[in-house]
């Protein structure tokens, strides 16, 4: 059996690699046009960033030993041919030609099954000015080197970042540990589009305070340079940021060029179709990786997801396919079920993940969504917890949980994990509040955050609680509407810290003595908050029992503000 | 309406504070035995250890204000009565009957809705001198203070931790954190008994390691004093220990004594008996925390599971139905699905967590399970990843997740987390082989941790792959058995560490060229390894892609090698 793979980086070496280990009699061979293979893309950033220097464990296994086409042959017994480019595939006869990049030679590859991996390039905007020497994307290992090269030689001062999105902003914090000073511009209203726009605000308000300027709303209108290199960007609103080095940043698309000219099936998004299996609409080929539209396990509905995990998820099982000569009966066909969509990035100190359906993207897909915001720390203060801000989606017919994102410098990472198992093994709501999650406290609270999470949202789907939501609140008070507005912390915290939107305050233990301060009015709107807002909830319940009918709770309470505060 | 709370540390507090926001208008009232009221017990170590030095921190909230009666009163409106023990209860005429501890005065509580959280007590074991001078537990807040005097006066040399439980070794750590030589004797053959052996070997390394001994297999026969002061403790095999001071630390049992006496039914395990609302076997009496006997959601049979996390969402469910007066429509009834008995035990570094069943559990619940132990780092190389070894059951049949556990320096506090979600959402290792997980460098592998242990399972129920663990290979080398033996890694690899088991060096990449050094018959035993059995799996599938029908990989590799090694 002969199996080709097209493209050599994460999810071609993947479904090899499978592919060998299922059947070790096969003929693999690898086709990759860059002069590397299994480059950990993931980590350019912090290859960058000075996380580590050797350049090599970027392309190494975890022993040390560099995976170039030796390494394919001598540890895993698969041809890997560098330098490579598959320029047509011939599904009729089941034939790939290929061309060198260093000779120009053209070669067969006759196949019985073939694996499609190549990946996805960087979108480039068609801005006057873009090709000025000092602008670059960072996606190849070359790009990287460049990159590295400039933090090496100190050899510039000021770099914007256009797009704000993962690779965007992890560029953005690589750039400035080199010593760079950094501008995002997002044409956008925020950055990380993924994110629930208050989340991402706060993501915003940090990267600041690290010095990383973030502009918004706002897109490039034009790169100007000076005998051909990079000077400036300016801006559509008018703005000029001086500027030697840009890095363009704002999305991949799908490599299909091949894959269509070969009758293979491209989606609307411009992505391979695929099965479970990633079979393509023609028999006995593949595409695994960047390349395919991705199920959404949630929506029903394809989408583009091109992350290193799912990549190397889908190669396994399409590894497995592809080596398979007969299924065996009692063992479950390998398939790969989709996506939630799952990422996390590190933004300096700060750390931000989704999984799931934001609100609006549950709406748009039919669902009949909840969500709330909640804050909270992630450990006992007496472990140094640290603050996590949660947004929690569910569906309120259901209660399914549908969506989790999680922004602070607390352990984000494992609130996401867990968050995307529970979407994924269709956990509602009710059943995240009794999860049976690992306690001590240097790991987290006696009741876990994400648990608190879902208490929250429980409370809200049962009416105990009903939250306004920080933008509400903010626009409210920019348009100097009337409101009651009661913080109920110590006067102590209120000394260190406060919105200063016109709040009163009541520290809850007083507040049982002091109603008369209170609107009489039973129906009056008060709005309660406090640093997390769990005794801004405390103090709803309190007057509610009072009989006052229109309490609102500040999701998330200060901690979870995006504006700017009083203190 | 009346609720009554007796036991105020974690379990009632919570029970009463969900009743206070569930019905603002219940007259509430906890009954405390000890002085103080919401003690983080579980923080107990890290204060005797010197994490922390205020010890106010374990009683009050996140702001820092102390839980006392006051506050109960003035944030929650709940009256808290400590040094008060409650002594009996009439469930005929739902009164409570209770003795100030301070003046012995009486008095009657009524109650419409009963709660009971007395907690458990630790077990002390009838040896002779275990009343002496320098015997404690660690289970009140005043053992803390007394150990934590102790760390504070560097008044003692020496300690012996009497059991190996999770408490026992967070007492162990802070006591050698203080300064103090300390031993633990364990009677069973392992330490953290709810470990799969193995695993519980690497925590026993890693303590010696750390200059902490560990005794196992042995009791303690007595305790040795001088004029009513401890001075050794004295083993069943005779040796003797001296030692200024012992912490008994061999379990815990619920506190039932009132209970049984007011005819509510008690189980075989001795805890009290509830239904999935906290109910008792009486009519408007709930129990919750570590008195009680809790579901265990896998093998369908009540367990002992004195954990802080359960005890509060016990509480939470119990607060809500004692405070309900007539449950709402069309909202799920507040209830507790039970335990999957998911801990987590922090062993200076080393992290140990566990959750759902052993091999062994599964087999005695009716399960026909399977399991295996994989290595592997938690991060890439080059940001800087940590070992974990891990251990995941499955069954065969229904290839549902049923247990997994997680031992190492790396980030066990999620891959623990996401499996006890996995085991409670009923996920197959299949599913588990495809979950989206939030990956980026800093926090994961492009295939999680977990995850490859799942792919791991998955080969192992598929036939790709056949396992030995290390007891079985170690106690076939000390009986002298022929074994061909062989490990795959590099040269250099074999120069810095190595078993020295009598294994051959045939490093993987050469594996295909060297096939002549091996056993010709085909059919001979051959195991491989490497240093997580990654490439050593590799080689099997060489091996029986060449013909070889008897291939096995040690488990783990040597990473998870639980004994002495040559180098
Ligand atoms: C800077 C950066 C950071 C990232 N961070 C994360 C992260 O934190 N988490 C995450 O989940 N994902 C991350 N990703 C995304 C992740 O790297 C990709 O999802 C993954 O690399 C996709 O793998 P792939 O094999 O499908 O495609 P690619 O990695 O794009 O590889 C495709 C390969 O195919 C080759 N190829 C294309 N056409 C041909 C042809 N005709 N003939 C021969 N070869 C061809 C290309 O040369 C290329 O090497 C990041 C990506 C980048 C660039
Ligand atoms: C040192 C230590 C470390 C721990 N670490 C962890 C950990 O890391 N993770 C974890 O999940 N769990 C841990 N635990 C367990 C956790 O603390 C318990 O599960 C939890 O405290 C149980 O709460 P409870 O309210 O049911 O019982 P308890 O905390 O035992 O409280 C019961 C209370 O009831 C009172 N009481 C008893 N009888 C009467 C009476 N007749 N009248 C009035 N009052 C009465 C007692 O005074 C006591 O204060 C640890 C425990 C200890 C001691
Ligand atoms: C590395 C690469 C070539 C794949 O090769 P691979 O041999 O499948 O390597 P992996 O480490 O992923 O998996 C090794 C195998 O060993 C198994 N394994 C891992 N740890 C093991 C252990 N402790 N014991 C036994 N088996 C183990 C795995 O199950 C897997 O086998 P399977 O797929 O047959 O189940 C490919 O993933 C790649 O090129 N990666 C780098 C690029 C990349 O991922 N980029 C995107 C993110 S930055
Ligand atoms: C603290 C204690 C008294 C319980 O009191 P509590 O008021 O329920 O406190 P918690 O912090 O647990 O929960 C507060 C409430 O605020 C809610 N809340 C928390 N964060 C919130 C936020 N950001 N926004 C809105 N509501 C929030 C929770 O949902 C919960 O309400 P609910 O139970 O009605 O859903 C009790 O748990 C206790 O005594 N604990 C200390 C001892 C202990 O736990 N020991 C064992 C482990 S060491
Ligand atoms: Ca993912
Ligand atoms: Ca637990």
């Amino acid at each position: 059996m002969n199996i080709i793979v097209i493209g050599g980086s994460a999810a071609g070496p993947k479904a090899a690699a499978r592919a060998r280990r299922i059947n070790p009699k096969a003929e693999i061979t690898i086709i990759q046009k860059e002069p590397h293979l299994s480059m950990a893309s993931c980590g350019y950033p912090y290859y960058v960033g000075g996380f580590f220097d050797d350049r090599n464990q970027l392309i190494s296994t975890p022993t040390g030993v560099v995976r170039d086409p030796a390494f394919f042959m001598k540890a895993k017994g698969i041809t890997a041919l560098t330098q490579t480019e598959a320029t047509e595939i011939d599904t009729k006869n089941q034939v790939v030609t290929a061309t060198s990049l260093e000779d120009g030679s053209v070669r067969q590859f006759p196949y019985d099954r073939l694996i499609i991996a190549t990946g996805a390039r960087p979108k480039m905007p068609p801005i006057p000015g873009i090709t000025l020497e000092g602008i670059t994307t960072l996606q190849s290992l070359k790009d990287a080197d460049y990159l590295r090269a400039i933090r090496d030689q100190r050899s510039i001062r000021k770099a914007v970042v256009v797009g704000g999105g993962l690779i965007g902003v992890e560029t953005a914090e690589a750039l400035h540990l080199a010593g760079i000073e950094v501008v995002i511009v997002e044409m956008l209203p925020h950055i990380l589009s993924f994110l629930n726009p208050q989340l991402a605000s706060l993501v915003e308000q940090h990267l600041r305070s690290k010095g990383a300027d973030v502009i918004l709303d706002n897109g490039v209108q034009e790169f100007l340079g000076d005998s051909n290199k990079l000077r400036a960007v300016k801006l559509s609103n008018g703005t000029e940021l001086s500027a030697e080095l840009a890095v363009i940043a704002v999305g991949v698309q799908p490599n299909v060029d091949l894959a269509r000219r070969a009758g293979i099936r491209i989606g609307d998004l411009g992505g391979i179709v695929v099965d479970q299996y990633m079979k393509t609409s023609i028999k006995n080929v593949f595409a695994v990786g960047d390349c395919i539209e991705v199920h959404n396990r949630l929506t029903g509905k394809p989408v583009l997801a091109p992350y290193g995990d799912l990549a190397n998820l889908q190669g396994r099982v399409a590894g497995e396919h592809a080596a398979t000569e007969t299924a065996k009966a009692n063992q479950p066909l390998p398939s790969f079920p989709g996506t939630v969509q799952t990422g996390i990035c590190k933004v300096f100190d700060f750390i931000a993940g989704s999984t799931g359906l934001t609100f609006d993207n549950a709406k748009a897909a039919g669902f009949n969504p909840i969500c709330v915001v909640a804050s909270g720390p992630d450990k006992p203060g007496f472990m140094k917890g640290l603050p996590l801000i949660s947004y929690m989606v569910a569906d309120r017919d259901s209660r399914r949980i549908l969506g989790f994102q999680c922004v602070g410098t607390g352990d984000v990472s494992k609130q996401v994990a867990q968050a995307a198992v529970a979407i994924q093994g269709g956990l509602t709501v009710d059943d995240m509040t009794n999860l049976d999650l690992p306690y001590a406290p240097p790991f987290s609270l006696a009741i876990d955050n994400g648990i608190g999470v879902s208490h929250v949202l429980q409370n809200k789907m049962n009416n105990l609680f009903t939250g306004i939501c920080a933008e509400e609140l903010y626009n409210r008070v920019q348009a100097q509407e009337e409101l009651f507005i009661l913080d109920v912390r110590g006067p102590d915290e209120f000394e260190q810290m406060r919105l200063g939107i016109g709040e009163r305050l009541i520290p809850l233990g007083a507040l049982r003595n002091r109603l008369s301060e209170l609107p009489q009015d039973k129906n009056s709107e008060i709005i309660t908050f406090c640093k997390i807002s769990l005794r801004g909830y405390e103090a709803a319940r309190i007057l509610q029992g009072e009989g006052y009918t229109n309490i609102k709770v500040l999701e998330g309470g200060i901690l979870a503000w995006p504006y700017c505060r009083e203190k």
